[in-house]
């Protein structure tokens, strides 16, 4: 392609309300511009990264078994009554009503559109497994849209949804789907870590998300140094060492005037941290005994809230001073379990091992120590409520230290089970005749948020350095100077040359000083640029630039449409990306 | 792809609602399910074709210097509001709020985002010509969506757009638009004809449209047996043999009693239909002298609705008996233009041009004879309002005869000119720098209903008939009886040359009788059949079969992928449409 030609809006300047790089650079760059907000119009450059990393994911899916189908965007809003979803999913749902004032929605996801599908075609355990994906404009209302195609209202999405007749044939085709996003995000050309995660909304009994690492993810990435484990933080657990078992005396109550925080009760009493059990109460708009929990953790660590709400809902929020004082007989700070009635108590594991503990007393100034759980107070419910974080140790392997990243999710796939097809009645019928419901999966890749992520990894104070794989063009000609003859017809050759090599080009033919030329390419972030001056043509060289190193070689004109071909093969093979070393 | 683990729900009998053949032969060979009224998911056989028929526009827009985008599906009401459409467009605008209340729709075209994108960026004549296309999925609420993909609400489209300098750079652009869009309807393997067209509530200057032939086909395309002429009805114009100039006496009126038909007048009084002059008045929802309209036409000619559309809107509607005892002082079928006031009064050219005619009296039971257009009543306004038809003779060419064949529209084209850019205030700078409106066309082609077009085209009682560039796959191997080693072990081979020749196979390996896979093969419609049996691989042959024509020949099964992948090469290089035939 001419950049005569294309439809490449550059800017000089950042954009004012771009906060992230991938925001700013997709804008700067002419790869992007909003249209509403959360809602953008990909222009060419973008589309073709776009699509590409469409085909990597759907060759990827194919060779997996999955079979692509396309769903309809407007759903009907009867599927969503019937799973239950029409009342609880909230505004981010686009609800609109046709002209005969039916109800639909401009559907953010497809699992009731294809359980519907499913049910009314397969009958037969014979007909499984099956596993439908599509890539389709999805629409959330998000409250709050930023971040460019980081968090869009309307987005590219690809969807994926696996049948199985049984828990084992599902976690085959799970395995198989992660096996295939290892293979996508791979084969993008990205960094990136499959994590243990929250299902969340979408619900299932467990899921894995993919994480692009990059500085500025919204995400914690928990990972083990020693061994494979990783986790969303949502998630993530942590090998806590235990303090030294000891025998508890009987429990005392001691004084601590104005001592609410955990660092000053420890010192005030002589004891660590990690010996205090805080007391944390929480109202969950549940009635009577569920209205409230009180949950136990140990004093260094503190409560997950995404595993706390996977417990209580998402309602739970820290109860008020007033209540707490109602339900404790004392102000905040100096609550504790011993006593405690009324509340449900949760006993995050930290908590549930210690052994002479202090707590607080339910008491004002107040707090008991030699505090013995089980003995004081009754352990009627533990979970895991703790935050891993960076030197937790690793909760899979014996030795293993966590260590935290920061990641952008781009893949999230979840094991569903029978959610849906219970609450649709989707069954089939087993061997012996009988319905049975479909196991299910659904796989889900943000398209935009994959290219967005990919540059929000690859960047550099210039601009964008896109990854081999996914750059709308694999080399960037820059003719120099095209009112030089000579430079223009050697740019002119290189870029026919290229074009027959089946290296896709750009070829910066644009009447501009070398130094715009220069600086767009640098922004662009094309991996190759093939640079076509003055001195070099008089000497049959050009001059071949890789973006992400800044390395630069001299090449015979001649032979450097070839040099090209084998760069761009390299890279996308994954070795070295774009690298200009031999 | 294995039919064993393929998702193609077949269906042994007609569905109920299904009033076409496309749309009866897609849901029967599962390619689509209906969601809601005029709401599909498409099923994996269908997104395949769908797919081969995206890539065919797509790589022949780009070839034509067309560059690929993709805008917003949920688009603001602003902007619709800025071009007028907002109020105009009625309820097949599918309108929606989001979470803040402000108005959004789901497009069911493009034209005003896109001309918001390029008047934001585009500054210079110097950015010009600029050609922009996406392929998306769109909404068009029609009030009784019918005929499957034919008439859905949500359907495929590819939607372009271009912005030249001037008019004559646009017709530029539209040439190679209409070029590219031959290309694209030949290379889909389509029997097609590219129409003159009305330009309908899109508006602009003129238009073309791509009406794919058969016989179920909505639309009727008139076209000159002799040369190029070809026009949707719509818009279509006749040659009318002009009855022999006669020399008018002076006007008389003669009593025709309860005469009013045509026929009748023209017996009663000895004259031939050709001489009669029909007064049609209209109510145009106009005030004033524009509230009714008189269209007189010649007594054997029918008024062509479209193209009366076009002058007095769409609002027009013929008076009713009340209306015109009040504005012609007699009762309907006494109607004419002598003496007629307070109405505009416009002739079409078949009228215009009489000598000695008759027409109605504007008196109960009574016409005028010896009426001279032009002496006997002004001819202020004349039009082409008559309704060309078979036998007619072609406007462009002078012994050339109109047929008309059935047509079922697939693309549409228009030069629409400053329509968008005035109403939406976009322009660019010109060389002296005086700001200019682009010049504007618009490019559609339904992507889901040319694939159901051919269907309608290509279709026996027994199935589909895909062209070969459609066809979700070039060949079905059958093996007629899996129980049989050699039988399934010839096939498996088949199957793997094949995919190791390129060639897009469906193996039908499934344990059901060979009836039924070969009454299925014939429903799909793929292109070429292999079929394998037991006495055929006996002695080391398969039939090749063409599903267009039946013909049947033996092959070596050594052979066979090499000779399918030879006949895939000529059908998609036109030489013939997946014929067995040498």
């Amino acid at each position: 392609m001419r950049f005569s030609q294309a439809f490449i809006p550059t800017l000089r300047d950042d954009p004012a309300d771009a906060e992230v790089v991938s925001h700013r650079l997709m804008l700067r760059a002419g790869l992007i511009r909003k249209v509403a907000a959360g809602v953008y119009t990909y222009l060419p450059l973008a589309w073709r990264s776009i699509r590409k990393a469409e085909r990597i994911i759907r060759e990827e899916m194919t060779a997996a078994g999955a079979q692509e189908v396309r769903m309809p965007a407007v759903q009907p809003a009867e599927l969503w009554k019937e799973s239950g979803r029409w009342d609880v999913y909230g505004r981010e749902l686009l609800r609109l009503k046709d002209r005969h004032d039916r109800e639909f929605c401009v559907g953010p996801t497809h699992e009731e559109v294809v359980t519907d599908l499913v049910r009314g075609e397969v009958r037969s355990y014979r007909q499984l497994p099956l596993n439908l994906f599509q890539i389709q404009t999805k629409f959330r209302d998000e409250i709050r849209p930023r971040f460019g195609l980081m968090r869009g209202r309307e987005f590219i999405m690809k969807d994926g949804y696996s049948f199985d007749a049984d828990t084992a044939g599902a976690e085959v085709t799970y395995r198989a789907m992660e096996a295939a996003y290892h293979r996508i995000f791979a084969r993008m050309g990205l960094t990136f870590r499959a994590v243990e995660a929250d299902t969340g909304q979408i619900g299932g009994s467990f899921s894995h998300e993919f994480m692009v690492l990059a500085e500025t993810g919204e995400d914690d990435v928990v990972h083990c140094t020693a061994c494979d484990y990783a986790a969303n933080r949502e998630k993530a657990e942590a090998r806590v060492a235990v303090p030294d078992k000891r025998d508890t005396p009987d429990l005392q109550t001691v004084p601590t005037p104005g001592l609410t925080a955990v660092d000053a009760v420890a010192v005030a009493l002589g004891t660590a941290p990690e010996r205090l059990i805080k007391t944390l109460l929480f109202a969950t708009g549940g009635d009577g005994d569920d209205a409230f929990a009180a949950v136990l953790i140990r004093g260094d660590r503190e409560v997950n809230e995404v595993k706390l709400a996977g417990l209580l809902g998402d309602g739970a929020r820290l109860a008020d001073e007033a209540d707490v004082a109602r339900l404790t007989g004392a102000p905040a700070g100096f609550s504790g379990p011993v006593g405690l009635t009324g509340v449900r108590v949760i006993a995050d594991r930290t908590a549930a091992g210690l052994t002479d503990a202090v707590t607080g007393a339910n008491a004002a100034d107040a707090h008991h120590v030699h505090v013995l759980p089980g003995r004081d107070f009754a352990l009627s419910e533990t979970a895991d409520l703790d935050t891993a974080g960076a030197g937790d140790g690793c909760p899979r392997c014996a030795d293993g230290t966590l260590a935290v990243r920061r990641g952008i999710e781009a893949g999230h796939i979840f094991m569903l089970g029978t959610k849906y097809s219970d609450t649709m009645q989707a069954t089939f019928l087993d061997p012996e005749g009988r319905p049975q419901p479909f196991v299910m999966g659904c796989y889900g890749i943000g398209v935009g948020r994959s290219v967005a992520a990919a540059i929000e990894q690859n960047h550099d104070d210039r601009g964008i350095i896109w990854p081999m794989a996914l750059a709308p063009f694999h080399a960037l000609v820059v003719a120099m100077n095209v009112k030089s003859d000579p430079v223009r017809q050697a740019a002119e050759g290189l870029y026919a040359a290229l074009g027959a090599a089946g290296v896709e080009a750009l070829y910066d033919d644009r009447p501009e000083r070398a130094g715009v030329k220069l600086t767009d390419g640098e922004l662009l972030g094309i991996p190759l640029q093939v640079i076509v001056g003055d001195r070099g043509v008089e000497r049959g060289v050009c001059e071949v630039k890789a973006r992400a190193t800044g390395d630069t070689r001299e090449v015979p004109l001649a032979d450097a449409a070839a040099e090209v071909r084998r760069m761009v093969d390299a890279a996308l093979a994954g070795r070295g990306a774009g690298g200009a070393g031999a």
